[in-house]
């Protein structure tokens, strides 16, 4: 894809994307400040409150209508060797999800949150699958070493899938969604996005994504220098759309659509740990507004992570040294989120109470 | 009460308890290591799963029995103009609490903790309120600025109002408790306590409460520095019951008391902020086994709050910039720790999903 294309891509995916209301913000702040509690004593509830009401421009009521997407697909930068796993955990851990023994499975029960599993690109035939969202565009990406990760084709396919989702999610009336994903091998197409993007180092950048060691984190970060250099040399602003299709993924591009249909959707984005957030800053480079629609579900253990949400100025809202990917730390923030609205519309005022106010 | 009364009753207090199950702990461990996620990925949840099976020795299940005290006093340090808000707002926010209005009802209602709320000293006649654990031990500490802030008598009856509600908590069932107060003035008694605990600086554990001023904290400092002249100078081991019946609290002596014989019924603690923290960590002064019965909720913005952890050791679940009280950052946790339970019991294992293992 030449710049002039990726351009007319860009608008195209971008349109209509409008900033949260400050209106609704500043109304929302002023009804916190009536609540029986020391002023701004919620901290980080009140932001999530007032941010709430500023996406949906609505006193937002609970139970919320919560979904989470789990997008599953494999990389064709694992026959380098960078990952603990084999590329067909991708594949085991999809069955996982359809039997309800993952973590996510686990979490999205106990916290009320609609699973959806999508297979966009996993190198298996899952024609068979039940409870399975068949959005496959092909089966896994290419080596982004030495070539570009997706065709044009696949990526425009890919970022589909996910504007289609949220386009149902809008459909279907959730106030807020959480991504998430599952792919062997997807921290180094991460990583790769990470560092166009911000133009960090790989050494500070990578992690040891599922569990490597020393030796083989050495050997990944080599993968990925020589990914940068085949790709990006001498080349300083990418456009965000030709660093997606280099060298990321079909879950990760599928994410990037669904987090540009959902803020133009004014649909709440909860993102999980590093290789979401990859996809989040994607669409954040292409249009600005989108920030106002993210919030970050907690802090992964992935060092790559840290660049990323310093980048997009978002403080996560967990931070307990997870590191399992499958949107596990974005629905265990959902019970935080949830906290926030219930106690925006359920608290007495200092008025209706008969709570005296401070002196000062 | 001189030093042998001190060490007898605290022996009394204390007999009994002895720390978690190290052999649950490890059993733990490893079924945790062969669920299916990189070893360790669940960070923090799977600590929490492993300490709940010691403190609980068996495999604990969900939905977990939770339950939440809000203990209420008033402080005679009040009249020193140590807060932002009048003494009366402690009674007026019990009244909030009986009709549902606060922070803690909103949350206790969203996350099923049953909600116990608890007159330990408030300075108002609350005979008549429904709904309310009466057990008012007398209208208020003294001001500890000049004199101690509880007799002996009214000490060993404030910690035996928490005793008794930790046995009945386990009669009911209970598995884990969140403890919390309500107390206008108790941040400045929750600080002396500190101070004299863990001999740090008045100034470095001094912060502004509800909401005061940088002038009125200066004011705070000052009469904190006169109170632990007066109390302590010169003394460098005071036993912890007597730095809580000088400069402690009504509900601050109930949550010590609740700590101790919920630690010897084998029930989870969860605690909230700086006023629960201290009372725990009076309790950890007395009986060091205490500790693996405790779990941080939420890190609060006071400065104290920080200084206690650390003396314990305890890393919190939560960091929101709370600074509310009533036990809102303990209850808010409770989702998390439910969280870390269902994924130890529910998911499944490499072995049962047909899930490769790492090769490293």
């Amino acid at each position: 894809m030449n710049d002039d294309q990726a351009f007319t891509l860009q608008q195209a995916l971008t349109r209509g994307i409008i900033s949260p209301s400050e209106e609704w913000r500043d109304r929302a702040r002023k009804r916190l400040d009536q609540l029986t509690k020391p002023l701004g004593s919620l901290g980080r509830l009140e932001e999530l409150a007032a941010q709430m009401a500023a996406i949906r421009q609505r006193e937002e009521i609970t139970p919320l209508r919560k979904a989470v997407y789990v997008f599953a697909a494999d990389h064709g930068v694992t026959v380098e060797g960078v990952s603990a796993y084999p590329r067909a955990v991708t594949h085991q851990m999809v069955l996982n999800f359809l039997r309800g023994g993952a973590a996510i499975n686990v979490l999205a029960r106990l916290h009320h949150v609609d699973l959806h599993v999508v297979d966009v690109g996993v190198d298996a035939d899952l024609a068979d699958a039940t409870g399975l969202l068949h959005r496959k565009v092909c089966r896994g990406t290419r080596n982004m070493i030495g070539e570009a990760a997706m065709t044009d084709e696949q990526l425009t396919a890919a970022l589909q899938v996910g504007i289609q989702l949220a386009g149902e999610a809008a459909a279907a009336g959730y106030s807020v969604i959480a991504i998430g994903e599952m792919g062997i091998g997807n921290t180094t197409s991460a990583t790769a996005i990470t560092c166009a993007l911000t133009h960090c180092d790989a050494v500070l950048a990578t992690g040891s994504g599922t569990g490597i060691d020393t030796k083989a984190r050495a050997h990944k970060i080599e993968v990925i220098e020589t990914t940068l250099e085949h790709h990006f040399a001498g080349h300083i602003n990418v456009p965000p759309l030709e660093i997606l299709r280099r060298v990321g993924g079909l879950e990760i591009a599928a994410m990037t659509g669904m987090v540009l249909a959902a803020a133009r959707c004014g649909i709440a984005i909860m993102i999980d740990g590093f290789i979401s957030t990859a996809a989040a800053a994607l669409a954040v480079a292409m249009e600005p507004n989108v920030q106002g629609y993210l919030m970050a579900g907690h802090r992964s253990e992935e060092p790559g992570h840290r660049i990323l949400l310093s980048h997009l100025s978002l403080t996560p809202i967990l931070s307990l040294e997870m590191r399992l990917g499958e949107s596990t730390g974005a629905v265990l923030a959902m019970p935080v989120l949830e906290s926030a609205i219930s106690l925006y519309n359920q608290m007495a005022t200092f008025a209706s109470a008969g709570v005296s106010e401070a002196s000062v």
